[in-house]
Formats: C-alpha cells, sequence, structure tokens
C-alpha cells in the first residue's frame, strides 16, 4: 500500500486529489509557486487526523508540508512535488476564552479577526495584528511569528503565546508552555516553534494571552514631509523623545504618487502627488492625546506639515491611505513584498539605500514602513504576462539581494516579520552564520530525523 | 598534562585552586551545597577567556559550571567535585548605550543595578527587576530568565533580549538575535537560550531592550484583608476588572506575623499582628493614579481596609514591608524559597492547598505571592544547627513536593522564576511529561555533545 492510499483509507474524504485543489495548494500570497504536484491534500478537523497524517508521513517518508489560511508572503506553506498539504484551517475551535486569567485556547485554523470578534465581546483583544489579520490564522500567525502594525509598542505574536500543542513527526503530541505569566521549567520550546514556520511539528492548538481592550480614545496624525530622509528622521525623533505610538507608518514618494492616484481626489485630498512621504501617527490609551500633541510638535519641528485628529472618521481616513496600498501596486502587476527591517536610528540610511538601489537599477521600488520598528516592505511589481511562468525575474531578485545586504550592514535582518520560507533561503546564511546555521540545522533534526516537515523552507532540503 | 595545568599555564593569576574560594563556589542564595571540591574557579575577564576555558574542558572532557554573582535559589551554579566553576561576574563591561534604538549592549557580569544606574541617567531602564537585582548579573538574570516584581505590567527577562552571544561547548562563538524589534531568521535560539541555567553555553554578551522610565508618580494601596483567601481573591478581583498594577504583593497572615515583629512598633504601624493579610498594590504611568483609585474601589469591595498614598514616603513604607519578609525569615534559620506558579484565578486555591499542608504536616509555610501574575514563594524556615551539613531534611522536600503537586493540579508550575538548577531536577518529569524531557535532552545533546555544562542542572547527568 502506498501513502495516497493509506491517507484515503484512514481519512477518506478529508483526502482530496482534485487538481484544482492540489493546484491551489501550491502558491500562497508572495505569489510563488511551488513546482510539481503535490501528492494530495488533506483539511484535517481534529488533531486525531493531523496526528494519522503524520503517522502515515513518517511510515512511508513524505514531505508534509502544513498550511492554514494561505497567506504567507515567503512561499513557506506551498505544496511541493509529491508532498501531503496538510491543511489545518479546518480546526477551527476556540476551546476556551478566560478572562480572569487573561487567556484563550484556541485551535490552529481560528482566524485572528474572528478570535477578536469573539474576544470583543469580553473586552478583550489578541494583540498580534498582522496585515492579513482578516483572512489568516492564529497557527500561522505563530508559525511565523507574525508581526504587524503594533509591534512597536504590543509585541510581536511571539510575546502573545503561552504554550502551544504540537503534533510531532512521528504524530506523537508535544504540549509546550504554561497557562502561567511565568513559568521557567525547562528550555522555552514555545519560543523555539514560535516561527518555525512548519519544520519542527504542526502547531494545533495554541494557549495565548489576551489583553484588555485599550480604554479611551485614539489619536492620529497625518504628516507630510518633503522628502523620505525627513519622514524617516522625523519618525525616529518620536521615537527618541520616548514617545510610543501604536502605529506609526512611513510612506515613501513613489508609493504615496501611487497611491494617491489610486484613491482619486477625494480619498487622497491633502496627499502631495508625486512629491513628498507621508507618515501616519496614532497614539491610544489614556494618555492618547498628550502623547499625540507632543509627537505633532516633533514632527513640525522635523519640518513636516502635519496635523492631528481625533473622531474616529478621520482616524479611518488617515489609516486608509495606508491599507490602500497594496491594492495601489496590485493595479500594475503582480507584488513581490520584502520585508527588511533596520535599527530604527538606521531608518532614513536605508530608505537612502533604496533609492539608490533603484535609481541605478532603474527598477520602481516603493515602499511602506512599520517605523516605530525599523521593519521595512520594498515592493517589487512584476507586470503580469512579463514571465510565462509565476517566477520572479532576475533582475528583481538581484535587486533584493542588494536591499538585503544593505539591511544587513546596517546592522538588520532581511526578514522582519515574513519569515524565510522558500523565498529568502538563499540569504539565511549570509545573515546568521555558519555556527548557526550548523547548530540550527541539527535542532531540525532532532525534531524531524526523517527530514520529512516541509523541507526546503528555512534550508535547503 | 591535565585540565588544571592547561588552565593554568593558558590563563595564569585568573586560576584559583584557593580552598576557600573552591568552598565559596560551592552554593548559591537557595543555601544548597554540591558535594565534592571543584576542580579550580576561573575568573574571566573577557570573552576569550571564555572560550579558552571551555576548549580546555572539551579537551579534557571536564564539567563546566558557569556563575554570575551566585544569587541563584535553585543550586544551579554551584561548584559540583572536579568541575571548573568559570566565573563570568568579571565580564563588567557595559559596551553600549543606545537611546535612539532603545536597547543596550552588556557584558554578562554587568550587576542589573548598575546598569539601570547608568541608564537612569539618560532616562531609561531596564525592566527585569528580580528581587536580587542589587547583586544579581544581566547574564545570570538571563540564564535563569528571572522574574521579579513588575512581570505582570512589564514582562520577563526573556522579553528584555534581543540578542546573545554566547560560547559554545567547543570554545567556539554564536551570535543570535538582531538588534531590531522585529526578525524572523531562522528559530529563536536568544529564547531557547534564554533560560537555560548554563546548560546550553556560556552567555558572554546581550543586547537588550531598554525602555523609557515611566513618567508620572506613582500610586501605592496597603490593604488588610481577615483571610489569605480573600486577599487573593481581591487581588484577582483587581485583575479582572482590568486594571494592571505595576506591583501587586500579596504577604500571608503566617509571614505577615513574623515581618510585623521584625519591624517593630513603628515599621508595622497599621499591620495586623497575628491575623489577617497584606495585600500591596502600586500603579504608574500616566494613569496611575486613576488605576489606583480603580483598585482601591474593587479591594474595598472585597473586604479590604485598605489605604491609598501618593506620596514617595508612604509607597516606601509599604514596599519596606514586603522587603522586609526574607530578613525577617533568615532570623530564625536557613529559608528555603519555593517557587510556584499558578494561573492567577487559581491563586486563593493555592493558598488553601499551602494552609492544609502547613496544618497536616505541622510545618510553618510563610508565603508571599507576586500576585499580579500567580507566582507564590512559599518558604520554609530551616532552623539553624538543625542538621550537621546545609541539605534539606526530608519532610521538607515531602512537604514541598505537595505543594508542586497542588500547584500543577491547579494548571501551575514549579517553578515561575528560579529555574529548575539542581534543587526541582527531580519535578521536571511530573511537570513537562516523557516527549518533553527526551526532545530537551536531545536539543542539550546539540549543544553538548559530551555533557560537560553544568551537569546536573536541570536533568539528571
Amino acid at each position: 500500500m502506498n501513502a495516497l492510499l493509506r491517507l484515503q483509507s484512514e481519512l477518506g474524504r478529508l483526502v482530496s486529489v482534485d487538481p484544482q485543489d492540489l493546484a491551489a495548494s501550491r502558491t500562497d500570497k508572495s505569489g510563488w509557486v511551488a513546482d510539481g504536484t503535490p501528492l494530495a491534500v488533506v483539511r484535517a478537523t481534529t488533531v486525531g487526523h493531523v496526528q494519522a497524517v503524520l503517522r502515515i508521513a513518517t511510515e512511508f517518508r513524505v514531505p508534509v508540508v502544513t498550511r492554514g489560511a494561505g497567506t504567507g508572503l515567503a512561499g513557506g506553506a506551498c505544496g511541493t512535488d509529491g508532498s501531503i498539504v496538510l491543511s489545518v484551517a479546518g480546526l477551527g475551535r476556540i476551546l476556551e476564552i478566560n478572562p480572569d486569567d487573561e487567556l484563550a485556547v484556541v485551535e490552529a485554523g481560528v482566524i485572528n479577526q474572528h478570535l477578536n470578534d469573539v474576544l470583543a465581546q469580553q473586552n478583550l483583544w489578541f494583540a498580534p495584528d498582522p496585515a492579513s489579520k482578516a483572512i489568516s490564522t492564529v497557527g500561522g500567525n505563530i508559525a511565523t511569528n507574525a508581526g504587524g502594525l503594533l509591534c512597536a509598542k504590543y509585541g510581536v505574536t511571539r510575546e502573545a503565546v503561552l504554550g502551544l500543542t504540537v503534533v510531532l513527526a512521528d504524530g506523537s503530541l508535544l504540549h509546550t508552555g504554561h497557562r502561567t505569566v511565568k513559568g521557567v521549567t525547562g528550555y522555552d520550546l514555545t519560543a523555539l516553534l514560535t516561527g518555525s514556520e512548519g519544520t519542527l511539528g504542526v502547531i494545533v492548538e495554541a494557549t495565548v494571552r489576551v489583553r484588555s481592550l485599550t480604554p479611551g480614545t485614539v489619536a492620529t496624525i497625518g504628516a507630510v514631509f518633503e522628502t523620505v530622509t525627513a519622514a524617516a528622521a522625523a519618525s525616529a525623533a518620536v521615537t527618541a523623545a520616548r514617545i510610543r505610538p501604536a502605529i506609526m507608518e512611513l510612506i515613501d514618494p513613489v508609493a504615496l504618487g501611487l497611491v494617491a492616484t489610486y484613491l482619486g481626489p477625494e480619498g487622497s485630498a491633502g496627499l502631495p502627488l508625486g512629491r513628498g512621504a507621508f507618515l501616519l501617527v496614532q497614539t491610544d490609551g489614556p494618555a492618547a492625546l498628550a502623547e499625540a500633541e507632543a509627537a505633532l510638535a516633533v514632527l513640525r519641528a522635523a519640518g513636516g506639515e502635519a496635523s492631528l485628529s481625533t473622531d474616529a472618521a478621520s482616524g479611518e481616513r488617515l489609516l486608509a491611505i495606508r491599507r490602500a496600498m497594496h491594492p495601489a501596486l496590485e493595479q500594475f502587476g503582480r507584488v513581490l513584498i520584502e520585508d527588511v527591517a533596520v535599527p530604527r536610528s538606521r531608518m532614513a540610511e536605508m530608505f537612502a539605500a533604496i533609492a539608490e538601489i533603484s535609481a541605478r537599477t532603474g527598477i520602481a521600488i516603493p515602499t511602506v514602513a512599520h517605523a516605530g520598528d525599523g521593519n521595512l516592505h520594498p515592493n517589487f511589481v512584476i507586470p503580469r504576462g512579463d514571465t510565462a511562468d509565476a517566477s520572479v525575474p532576475e533582475e528583481i531578485w538581484a535587486a533584493a539581494d542588494e536591499l538585503f545586504q544593505a539591511a544587513l550592514a546596517l546592522g538588520g535582518t532581511l526578514t522582519g516579520e515574513h519569515g524565510v520560507g522558500v523565498l529568502k533561503r538563499r540569504w539565511l546564511q549570509g545573515e546568521i552564520g555558519d555556527t548557526s546555521l550548523a547548530l540550527q540545522r541539527q535542532l531540525k533534526a532532532v525534531f524531524d530525523p526523517l527530514g520529512i516537515l516541509n523541507p526546503g523552507t528555512m534550508f535547503d532540503a
């Protein structure tokens, strides 16, 4: 009996070999498409299903690619040739919400926004907020240690994970972490598994921290600067002034022009067209207004044309400018979103490096940044139909390579929040070095001695 | 040539075989004393010295016990028979303070309070605050993932560590983490090493997050309750009301009586003697007063005799009551501090379990708790001279065992912030289970194939 027959005999109609399912599983939101054809897509709805898949995969030594909502941006959850694509999107139960202990226990397939909708009924909130939160799963957020707009103030996903239930490569169950805020028994396997991109085990359940919804109103500032360098310096000055905005987003002039055009005259009222950079600052909490006023003074002193609003509608209009970024770019082609991060104080230099690379190569690189934490998303737009397949042209990878080298030279990283996946694998060694890479591969081998867990993601297969 | 001669030839006067040095290295603040005699104490002052020690240890297969200030409470840094005790207390340089990027780079031997004194000059702050902060090292704080009084609001040590430089078992150097707030290239080795208690490598340098000093005044509440159960319920009610105190400490009636006697009539004015439990709540930040007033209402509604003060002197007087706990107990003998943590909502049950164990065994267990995060420190006082050596009487371990089982049954952990060390090793498997234990031992073997890094700490040697 082969692996497919065994899957079908044990899991019946959960196993799909429908060519459309197989094809859809080969890509994610990065646009990358894996070569070949997966063996099957298995739509697990219970932990037992996941265990069965892993047992069969171990027995037949078949690769397993775990997949949530498929919203990844690094090609890390794409069905490779001959692999079992294990969807945990169907593990969708919220098992517990405990307001007294400020925690929730959820299955991996729960959508981030759905969890937040349910939590909001009890005045609670799960802080990790990737841009994909409306459609991405909590399990996927954890598997990639997802970031978002609020991290400088509210932390990355890792800081919101207390414990995990994980199916190991042989199908056995591992429980990590605690229901307590503190706990130091043994190594921090919860953190090791967070961000492990499906290469160490399959996260099926998580105990996550929840917070009380931030009380009070928010205050929002929109500021326009002559140059992106000035805007970056202004955002660094906000942080240096010990103001901690919930959101601080920077849009460079290239991106801003595209967004203004996309939004039309009404949506873009007040935005400069074809010149200048835009900085959005939002504060929250009991001191929101005082913090915003302090930020406003800093931004004006730094040369910004800035205005402050405290009404929700104005705040939403300003945030809509940031949200329009991706759709504005997608008008012109497929978007490859890069994800470098640099120390906040080096952000202006990183923007300058991007501008230089763009000017020299002739490739437009519209860029937006989570300025509070130095995380930049330089974007490459690949005209549709430019290449027969969905691959990224080599000249774009060459420009991306220059971006990565510039970020590393500034003390940064090649991925702040999207993960290594398949697309950044070839640059990993350059950042972490030989010693760390060798150790990490050995750690993977402890969890995955047969090399069946998402091979080709993070490390060369 | 043997290991000692090699150490002496390479490291000269850094190597001590003075019997007093060797004897002092065999114990820590837990009072536990390792059997036998260490081979030598090496006082490293540079990373190169640490590398040399590890290279020699690997060559001769000699165990290495890394030690900072020796303030551990689990026997995890005690010089065992034949081991090299590697002191990193002499790695004392603050290498960088970067206010713009809100980080500092320090060597492992820097004292926590010293770092904070230097940071305060720039209005900055390193949040981890173990009770030992005046005398403990940042490296030791990281190696144990130390907690403290402020964790419920400001996080544990792990959340303040961005990156590490670690000397591996063979003497090579590993760099982990980032200077950026975000970064997801590869596995989170920084978190894996944080709390690893010297069993995976020797932390020699750390890049840590620093914060701006919290602006505004603090507000402090002292509240007395008839019973510890009532006080525990009241503290849970504060959290449930979505108030987030910086400090929330609970002292049970047994401990309170001892503290009141120790402080005398003036220091203990207003404290009940021989009855009642004490709850200390301190809020900070821009909304300190509003939060404290809300907490005051909750505490009074829960039956507390509570009063609020905003002047610094009164706040200090209330905190002095908490700080007097340990010296008050030490009057009566050696103190074994236990360290269980339970979900906040179960804290009243944990106090009830402690009272029951105490009543049944006839052993007094004065207890203090970091009530904001459910972390209890039940104390055992061992009369001096009761035993010829420094070991803990078996009836006390038997009572401690019951405490641990009670904490686990409530969904808790046997150590919230002190670590496993030697003293909790025999209970580790009971908490984390066979699967996790086996995995963790394999992870250790990746870092330490010869088993020379702090053998006997965390796992059976």
